[in-house]
């Protein structure tokens, strides 16, 4: 597993700090190699290109970000309140990682076709893991028996990812994790069952 | 005024059916003036450059989509029925102009962060109408007294938004019209106050 590999991570890392910085396209992969402090030959050891660095990139933190928030709802008994700790912990991650935010936020949204599509094959994972969530909150009598959970991933995942955007886009100034209740609160009320 | 130049749309147009189907980044200004029918050189009569072509055409069909909106929704009562209208519309103008949607959904996600923010400037005027609806409904009792405008707005446009981008990168397969009912209903749970 080439993961495994000292070097790996090291490139991972200065990959974001590149990719924020410069943007994708004007990325090379010599600049990653000089902001990893490695050759630029070692870099090919690891990945086929610039676009598998991109991929692996979103990967490896995806796996992280979906672990992370995996644990801080493992303790959590209702549906609403796992959906408010997922919302409140992917602001967190995001605001703690300011250049990962930059590159999810906006070197991420590539309009080639192909590369997006390999983007949102591991995007995939976080959203199906959303309507897992909102399934038990319907098996559990807590959100609404008709709630049409597909509808629902795409306006949860669609409403924080347009509010980290336009934070991101807004140079990141102000409190993204104090968002995180009123967003919570009007998704729920969307996803409640009549009481 | 440029827009009143007879060939000005009959760029934009060809500017449309090029970018969705070979991408903005592998769009030259030739192939554009290919497909409209017209010499290279008069296309620089009308725009500096490929980025100029791409804003003005965003610039035009949110002119458009932005008119056609108001139109639906200046019989309507109550601001509920203005945003299930504005939603559904919206879903109807991107369903009926199938290379329109695919350059709004896809191509104009520029990760260059200037181009970028022109876009966002086009958008704007969407978002700010959105929100006047939603400030709208406030004011007359009809939604909560404590409803945040801006991050609903941002609710509201995110939600459409990542749905008809699912809806495009699955092919344009379903009926993305068909979905507005649902979409409306659990957008308004959320907007609307206790009873």
């Amino acid at each position: 597993m080439r993961r495994n590999k000292p070097k790996y991570h090291q490139i991972i890392d200065a990959a974001v700090i590149t990719i924020a910085e410069n943007g994708y396209h004007q990325t090379q992969v010599s600049k990653i190699a000089k902001q990893a402090g490695i050759a630029d030959g070692t870099i090919y050891l690891y990945f086929k290109n610039k676009e598998d660095i991109l991929i692996s990139l979103f990967q490896e933190k995806m796996a992280n970000f979906i672990e992370k928030i995996k644990e801080v709802i493992a303790g959590k008994q209702t549906a609403a309140e796992k959906i408010f700790m997922m919302i409140e912990n992917h602001f967190r991650i995001l605001s703690q990682n300011p250049k990962l935010a930059v590159v999810t936020q906006l070197e991420l949204r590539q309009s080639n076709q192909e590369l997006r599509r390999r983007i949102n094959n591991v995007l995939k994972e976080y959203l199906d893991f959303i309507e897992q969530i909102l399934r038990e909150g319907v098996e559990s009598g807590e959100f609404a028996p008709d709630l049409d959970t597909r509808i629902a991933r795409q306006m949860l995942f669609g409403t924080i990812d347009e509010i980290a955007t336009t934070w991101v886009m807004n140079k990141q100034k102000y409190d993204l994790v104090a968002l995180a209740p009123t967003v919570a609160k009007l998704l729920l009320k969307g996803f409640l069952g009549e009481k």
